[in-house]
């Protein structure tokens, strides 16, 4: 049915990534009373999330405050807020301070990390999803080197310079090439007590190889761009076990346990708690990461008037599986879903989302990414430089970032990071130091002093 | 006396700002062995600190790793470490987890911010020293705007609308200008319920003029521009108290409680707690403001081996007052310490330290700023460009930051703020949200909703 001007349809989105975003732009011409309400004032510009943790970005160079984006969508309002249910029933969304009613409701809360159950890992083997996850990890990668440093126990030293990557895929690939630079270029002028170069980085995936979802001979190509900067690589590898100090992994009937002081999560993913609200409000299904299985349009089976999109949604083209959780399939599900409301209430006609999958990209590092542009797939600088193009395209184009460009330039050439500090919550070194400026270990065992005088 | 080349002298430097990294790269070359232990890995380029606070810059954008600037120094090692004692002695700086020996040592651990007795305004009205007070601030100021948004009483709004700056020294004139931006230029497309041109900015010095160590004439240009921004300047007033919601001020005998949810310190500096430790190990004398008060030569009285530089150090010209606590002070009293350890060992006469006091400047905002040259006073464009020039080149010395000349220029052209994200502590705010996305306060009461809709 079409509303009388006087009361525009409202739409509500929850989640301002890259699904939401797309769908709030989307419906700017639309005449809707749009309203978009994430817990922060940004969007977070993710797939280069990694780059924060490893010390080139800051923060603001991969985020754009949502108002900013905006400001110039006069139907649009931005809130500020978290949403913890909804109402079907009323048409309304719950928040933590009051609720919200809705004519079309399209929620892109997405996936926070998975710890397959053992969500003590929490705490030892920190995951990738926020801003501040990426800080956590920047603190903890940078203090390593510097616990290293004052470390004179060669054991202990060789687990401070161990870095372990729980997850194949392309967070974790990316992950070990930006450390495998660090550790091997970056730092490597910058000790005394330590040769950056023994760092050791391990990355663990569980299939058979890296970039599962990627074309086999792009994964093994991946693979050995990999290997070349030094990263070891451990394929059928599972984490049964991650401490403080050691990280426990299984490969078949072959259990080791890796002395390990820094250990990073990429690998298991699990839909925000919206997922679990949807189903019992809507009796919608639930996929095993507790993602929401849509319709063919995106909706619900049982409310054609509540869509789920982005990371959050588990569709899949008829007998595929399930649609990737890409910023691509995200942009594409809340540019339709915005049409489609759009439409539907013109009386006209809808087909089904089908996602264009136009490529897959993943960095290795400098000069090393690999591309599936599906008719051709290849690796190498042309792929870096593809790989480049296409996040600098997308990143500008709420156009506060072009400062990052220039960032990159300069790192390429000087291999420098800018963004190396270590910040929040102060940890001074446990380490003892004598008075000749040489460490001890706290035991106050002084005979395994190293000097450090040339 | 001359040390046989077999063991070089040992000069301990502790802190990395600008005296004590001025100091470790003045020694590059003086074959001693040199120790540089700051808490952080990072130089901080404290003058933007308050590009931060508002915005425009990232934490990264201002600081350099200590151990890459001095990485080429084969002589100088980086320590991360808290110095919490000394002897003078045996000749020991002690560690939270140990000690380290020194022949000279150099003591460059600056000020923090004082409250004149009353910590408790600490929690309510943050100071502007590390890159955490920074981002609280950042923090604060940008969720005052989002509060003012949801705020439904007008009262209330307003104190969410209303920013207090205690001090107006260089950073007190620097914030209020930056605020000032933001909320007339910046923020103005960006709310629906607020117009942030409806901000309050309120400096307030105890002087009888803003920039008091400047020449009275610029005082009033800088004032002129200020007022001219939007900004309220309250002289000869002191804050009397701060609570959450308002800040309370005495002019004369006219006491004002204004209401104000965002109150900026920057006004008392008080001597970080080596000073204290200084004192009493040595006997050396501390002034009001806890710093330590030392020779023609920076040395101590007793202790002719042991030198305080920087914001820490109280040195006056022959009938002179306190040379002020900004960078150029510090970079020239470090390079003093160096060049003087290196003559006396080779018993070269040295004379007392002369600050030769180029310029004072301080910017109030875009293409405004004042400068005194001495020989000429002048404010407006020209002093701006001189002051961006002046900053650059001393930034970018680091060499890693001429991205910040770049994100200057793109917001110069733009009016953009790359860096408004709020992070750390999730601070949900606790106003209201109805079903129609209007804001009610917490009371329930239904009767004050301000409607959006137009």
């Amino acid at each position: 049915m079409v509303e009388p001007m006087k009361t525009p349809h409202k739409v509500v989105i929850v989640g301002g990534g890259f699904a939401g975003l797309y769908a709030a732009k989307a419906l700017g011409k639309s005449g809707f009373d749009v309203t978009l309400v994430d817990k922060r004032n940004f969007h977070l510009f993710q797939p280069l999330l990694y780059q924060v943790a490893t010390g080139t970005l800051s923060p603001a160079d991969i985020s754009s405050p949502l108002r900013a984006i905006l400001n110039r969508q006069k139907n649009t309002r931005v809130l500020m807020g978290e949403v913890i249910d909804l109402d079907p029933q009323q048409q309304k969304i719950i928040l933590r301070n009051g609720e919200l009613a809705y004519d079309s409701l399209i929620v892109a809360t997405g996936v926070s990390h998975h710890y397959f159950g053992n969500d003590n890992w929490a705490e030892v083997a920190p995951g990738l999803k926020t801003v501040e996850d990426a800080l956590e990890m920047r603190r903890r990668i940078f203090l390593a080197f510097e616990a290293a440093e004052k470390e004179t126990d060669p054991e202990k030293r060789r687990a401070w310079l161990t870095f372990a990557i729980a997850g194949g895929g392309p967070t974790g690939v990316e992950l070990a090439g930006a450390i495998a630079e660090l550790a091997y270029s970056t730092l490597k002028r910058d000790f005394r007590n330590i040769d950056t170069k023994e760092t050791q980085i391990l990355l663990i995936e569980g299939m058979d190889r890296i970039l599962p979802p990627y074309d086999p001979k792009l994964s093994a190509q991946a693979a050995h761009s990999l290997e070349r900067l030094g990263v070891t690589i451990k394929t059928k590898t599972l984490v049964t076990n991650v401490t403080e100090d050691a990280v426990t992994i299984r490969q078949g009937e072959n259990i080791e346990s890796i002395p390990a002081r820094t250990v990073l999560w990429a690998a298991g993913v699990k839909a925000s708690s919206m997922g679990e609200a949807i189903a019992q409000r809507t009796g919608a299904q639930l996929d095993r990461a507790g993602r929401v299985i849509v319709e063919p349009d995106l909706s619900l089976a049982n409310y054609s008037n509540i869509f789920i999109i982005g990371d959050l949604a588990n569709y899949s083209h008829q007998d595929d599986k399930p649609l990737p959780g890409v910023a691509p399939v995200a942009m594409q599900e809340g540019q339709y879903v915005a049409e489609l409301i759009q439409r539907r209430l013109q009386g006209q006609a809808v087909t089904p989302f089908r996602y264009v999958d136009i490529a897959s990209l993943a960095v290795i590092g400098r000069n090393a990414a690999v591309v599936d542009l599906r008719f051709v797939k290849f690796s190498g600088l042309f792929a870096w430089l593809i790989w480049l193009f296409v996040h600098i395209y997308y990143l500008i184009e709420f156009d506060n970032k072009l400062v990052v460009i220039f960032q990159w330039g300069w790192n390429y050439f000087t291999r420098k990071r800018g963004a190396r500090l270590i910040t929040g919550e102060e940890s001074l070194l446990q380490l003892g130091i004598d008075e000749n400026g040489d460490y001890y270990a706290p035991s106050g065992d002084r005979a395994n002093v190293v000097t450090t005088h040339t």
